[in-house]
């Protein structure tokens, strides 16, 4: 069956790890059955490395030279202090909780970060119903149907621009809206001249609204609940556009990240006092040993630092990270996807066929050899003898 | 494209800190690229030192006197006495979980603050069912849409008055909600002589159902399912503003506040004794170096204290703090979209033309050069091969 | 504008220290500009002194004998053997992680706590559905909407009777209602003799139903969609009072809260022990001072056993504790404004005016100077240059 | 009025502590007003007491065993080998987090506990959408609408079978539901002979749609927006079930369960070594006194093994367990309740009379002298001066 | 009754521990009564050892050749260097706290597991309501309606195929699913055809829609509001199938799961040196015994790194683990139910028969012996005397 491989294997070569790591997970399940995350450590983009790389080196270059100048240029008393100042910074470090704090700002952003995706404007609810009730196979008709999904697109491309740089500097004025065709030159012009002081992202749905009146008037639209339902869906859609503008506006309050990042930061500031390895010949508690390279204080700092750029990713998730949403693959997503809804497909007649199955009650439907051994009886319920 | 600036420039010079973050970002990212939290660090507005600096001077202050009076004051048994009570003090701060406490509180608090954000009453959806269904271009359609739009921004200001110190700073009495155009003598009279001693916020909504009634039996409303959206959208903006009530009038139970707020500052009475630099000649345990200014420990107050604030500031977010919502914005928000959805836009037709793609099934949307280096491949699933 | 201070004054002495603590904040930022929730340590009622303070007499007694009889009544051997059980419990004290168990478990008891105010069931949805659709303005149509809005009240009221110790106060027997006017005799009757073992809050919604068609048959519901999104709502209504049926039926198991309750108290008792101060002159570890008065023990007890009154007022808001849910004002509440909803507004008829904006595109409303100077510019958007 | 006791004092004997609570909450708050939660620890049904005796004795058992032999069976090196084990043992129970796996464990439970009681079907709004849209008082009429909430009753009671032990007790096999008549023979023989693999619940519901799909084309139920809403209501009733379904069928992983059972019981092993009573004599640190009861120990074991068992006990909530939900107690409520609204009540024609306070604006209703005492002033807002 | 045995006892032997727990739990009951968690350890199936005996090998060995060296290979100073290398091990493994990582972590991805159940179509209700309002008993409409599922469940099988290897091996390419009979070959061709870059899993939703128009232009779908709440349901099932996508797109970051997955391995990097037992007769602390086999630090292990594999189980649940999802059965039960309610179903008519309590208010529902000991009184109300 090679002749849809056109269909299936496109891609695949995309961001995100779950791909590489099933392919990496069926190997070594084949071969030494190792652990799976093991696996994501050895990956580069949009890892902790590639995040961290710059502050690991400038951590240890302070390291090195406050570990130099306690080597080579202190003495005697000096010396001592600073023994005395490393043992003061060490019990600090001790004192300091950051993985609770750390722990929930993490768990409080996080959940921000995917009720923002949920927050997308997705037009496919509203233009599935354009499909189902705004009827007839003119040229009006067709016209009309493409410019509703038309102006649910701009709505959305405009608030996309307001929070997502991606998207702005694919579009940095309305200008390039009108060129990729989904402004026209006249609509600019009424956006421009309505004497809001607000962003306007919502007009095009009070056009939409004009525009769906006008057509239920027509006749086009046949039905009050298909009316109703339209209306209710681009309201729907709209107010996904105004979360989207709520969490651009409202962001998490700067006190708490100024917080957790004092915190951070001043542990790891103690950590460059109090993690030297001090003179073995001291006789101080825990200092029997010098191995010059701060192996696992380097750890703790990605540990840690790593917990807080998590937080950092996920703070803002419409911008040009790595990890971040990839909102202009949306709109073009969006707009593909409703064009063809209500225009190409909705003309498209399929012939209606009994299928294959149509004389038998329970049709049986084939499992590869690759998938039968997996298969399983349906559940009949705990309480079941 | 310099003609639509205006458009696009206006503002951005307003609250939240993401945007100068995006800023300075890029210009990390381009010269040092370095931490993009860290530079958060030295905001001043909404910041937690603009918070916390008159607790900070006073810590230091009674951390000052006790440390002077230990140094100068105290000779022979009484000083013994104190450095056995900074032990004492001292082994209490270790046993207290602060962290904990503040950890479950904040998120606690957090998600409060966030789901009092998504309580606040929006009127679009109401708005957009109004110019969808009251039909009529002739003066009277517009008075009863204009009346419709007006009863629900004045509920959502009777509400906002009785939970935000801003709106109710803005309008203190009925009087001055007349004087804005929200509400007419007539009906604040009306307010007024209802014998009711409950807040009256819901009553513009009841004003709106009477004028709906009237204007469906008009046959202006000309469904019956367009009646029933309207008023079930109502139902959910009056719904809103109940919420926004709920939350006023129930909220965080006081003892949970107290025992917080207790356990942070205790800690902290705790370590104006437990954290002093004591004697390093008597060679007591971890006191080996005098620093005399308490570095460390502020960095702690900050962090505590500091998290403290947090849940402070997002206890009541309709008050006049930086980061507090801004209510009358708004206020002002919602009354010019409103008007202009049911008014001016109502009225306004845009030619149905075609649009550019017309003729092409799969429109290619362009790019700018900016954007095109971060398009990635749809993604087909992480199960393709 | 002295002459709407009626309206606006009313009260505000009621429950709920945010209030107060708004007058003091702002006293305090005009003069000494210090901590907001430090004010509210002093706060007396629905504080944890007022709830803890026979729990810490008790304490403290117990605490006072141990000690007299350490100090006066033991010697010798027994002396010593104390001496090594006091450390034995304190060791103990050391491993028990009660702050986690606390911090776990009031964050269940708090989720569940708001979760209940949210099922309480508001007529109002249901009472505009019946102003907006059940029309007539001669006596029958006031009955039947009057009838229908005592319907839901009744159906509330049971409910609340059912949960709630204030509301069952008010109205202990049935015909308390009937003395209220919210139910007749006949319709007592008819309860007390329906053959149901179970809780009969929902039969008040059947009459309701069965009067909604009744009056659906007459053509005073003119519509099919009126009809049903009256039933809809009423559903929703009585879906309300069913959770929170299940709320006062399916309590947190009990063992949880032994368990928490069991880690508390045996932390103290050992505490009691543990926490004494022993012999200086023994020179044990730790016991260099002797101060009598067990002063940061106390603050331990105050925020341990506080944090577990917070969970234990939580656990049943329906009660009469200071911070519990006054039920009693919600039934009175909601009768009137249903009432008033469906009778004396229903029949007040507005003149339709032009507003004071109207030939306004974009009215500017006005700000007073205190609240001109929060004002801020729109926000237009993060990714806006 | 004691003649309506009958009405209101029947049960109140059954489970749940909040009820006893009460009563003796109320004893002390008039006597000794001590501690609410504290009474809980002297309940046995339900309590963690009952839930642990057996496991309490085994783990004493096992800790007299090791006790004896350490006590009288070692001698010198042997004895001295142990005291190190023991030692050892120690250390690693201080290493254990099992405090927080066990809380992240617990809440996970908790939350998924809570939502499964909240899956639970009740036919309500079907039935009372039936009640009201299903018309007729003729003998099919009553058929058809008895036979609709039978066939919802049946959906619900096959699901329960499925998953809960004490409904599968209750009707082992079919014949038992046929006999109890809810199911009629034919139906069961239908369901016997449909050739399908799957737990057959659903299929009832197909009968409903069927019945519902005849009655409209009969002219019983009068409106397209009625047929919508009973079969939107029957959807959200199948969906319960399936939820039901899904939650039997997909439990949390076996790891998890295994993990933190594993933490639990491996901390009690080692318990059983490392807290131990060394000999006084030997002067280890920390052991300078022989209690022989592990008093404190069992406090711990209590605490973290009850933890555990709260979520053992959640884990299931459809079992037969003191804590379980009763789910025949729910299948007697909704036959009654759904029965009683469809037919009987249906039936029932109240007169339609003016109310008490038909003239009266503002009525006022009437408080005991018990409850007068808490009523509070309406709640204006925290912003109202 | 051992007739409807066929009906009851089929299966049983699947997946889900809780089925089996029952049954031990019985026979536990009954015998010894002991703890129902306890008998989970044994299990093997999805077990924490079966996931993690290769870990456990490769920890062990490596610990061994570490401790072999030790102990054989090195000598003085290098031995003395090592045990100095050992005791800064230990240290850093106190310092980490990756039971708070691994706890927030897991509880994440645990939340994100569940959603992810709940994000799975089920075309349900979808076939109801073409069950309820595509009329018909001639083959054009049969056809109609099975086209119509068949649409459905083609859409799901797609978008199954995307996430989840299982289906993906089932259906390894489109002509697979023609092979199944849930595709024909004509729309095998429209789909490759279709020039979109994009995932086509919605393509058979378009065609939905376009074949519900046609029926409702042919009168078989008799109302709008039926017609409004087939799309609506349409809708909600192909936002099911975007939420999937979603999920399979958007992953947890990357850099979340390396700073869990370095934290927990790095922690037993240390571990195979600090926790290495050292050579008694240097007298080190806390190494007085010498035990060959790390038997503790190993049950460690399981315990970390096992809850590290609950994370890493339940990050893909559509994979081919013990614990994931079946989709393979969810395709099959979906396909046949769905095709029965439609059209098996559709056709078989009931008889209307008065049932068994037709003549009875309040029928009583009869308990096995079984079940009658567990049956509780109604519950009346916590507040009820």
């Amino acid at each position: 069956m090679p002749e849809d491989k056109s269909t299936e294997d496109q891609s695949a070569k995309t961001t995100g790890y779950s791909d590489r790591s099933y392919r990496l997970k069926r190997f070594c399940r084949r071969r030494f059955k190792i652990h799976g995350f093991a696996r994501l450590l050895f990956r580069w983009k949009a890892s902790v490395y590639k995040l961290l790389w710059r502050e690991m080196i400038v951590f240890l270059g302070f390291y090195g030279v406050v570990s130099i100048l306690y080597r080579f240029a202190l003495k005697g008393t000096t010396k001592s202090n600073f023994e005395k100042l490393a043992f003061y910074a060490y019990d600090y470090t001790k004192v300091f909780p950051i993985s609770f704090v750390l722990g929930f700002y993490v768990t409080v952003v996080f959940d921000r970060w995917w009720t923002q995706f949920k927050a997308i404007p997705w037009p496919d609810r509203c233009v599935y119903n354009i499909a189902a009730h705004v009827l007839g196979n003119d040229e009006e008709a067709r016209i009309i149907r493409r410019t509703l999904v038309r102006y649910l697109n701009l709505s959305a491309i405009m608030i996309f621009r307001a929070g997502s740089k991606r998207v702005k500097k694919r579009f940095p004025t309305l200008t390039h809206i009108v060129e990729a065709g989904i402004l026209t030159e006249e609509e600019k012009n009424i956006l421009k001249d309505l004497p809001s002081t607000h962003p306007k992202y919502w007009v095009p749905c009070v056009w939409f609204v004009n525009l769906i009146r006008m057509t239920r008037k027509q006749g086009r639209i046949v039905s009050d609940p298909a009316m109703k339902t339209i209306v209710d869906e681009l309201n729907n859609f709209r107010d996904k556009c105004d979360e989207l503008y709520g969490f651009d506006w409202i962001i998490v309050p700067l006190v708490y990240t100024q917080v957790v990042t004092i915190a951070t930061y001043s542990y790891f500031v103690a950590c460059l006092l109090g993690r030297q390895y001090l003179d073995p010949e001291m006789k101080f508690e825990g200092h029997t040993i010098d191995l010059f390279f701060p192996g696992f204080t380097l750890l703790e700092f990605v540990f840690y630092v790593g917990w807080l750029k998590v937080a950092e990713n996920l703070m803002n998730p419409f911008g040009e990270d790595d990890d971040d949403f990839d909102m202009n693959f949306i709109v073009d997503r969006n707009l593909q996807v409703s064009f063809l809804t209500v225009d190409d497909l909705y003309e498209m007649s399929l012939p209606i066929v009994r299928d294959q199955h149509f004389d038998i009650t329970v049709p049986d439907i084939p499992y590869t050899n690759a998938a039968i051994k997996n298969k399983s009886k349906p559940w009949q319920g705990s309480a079941s003898k």
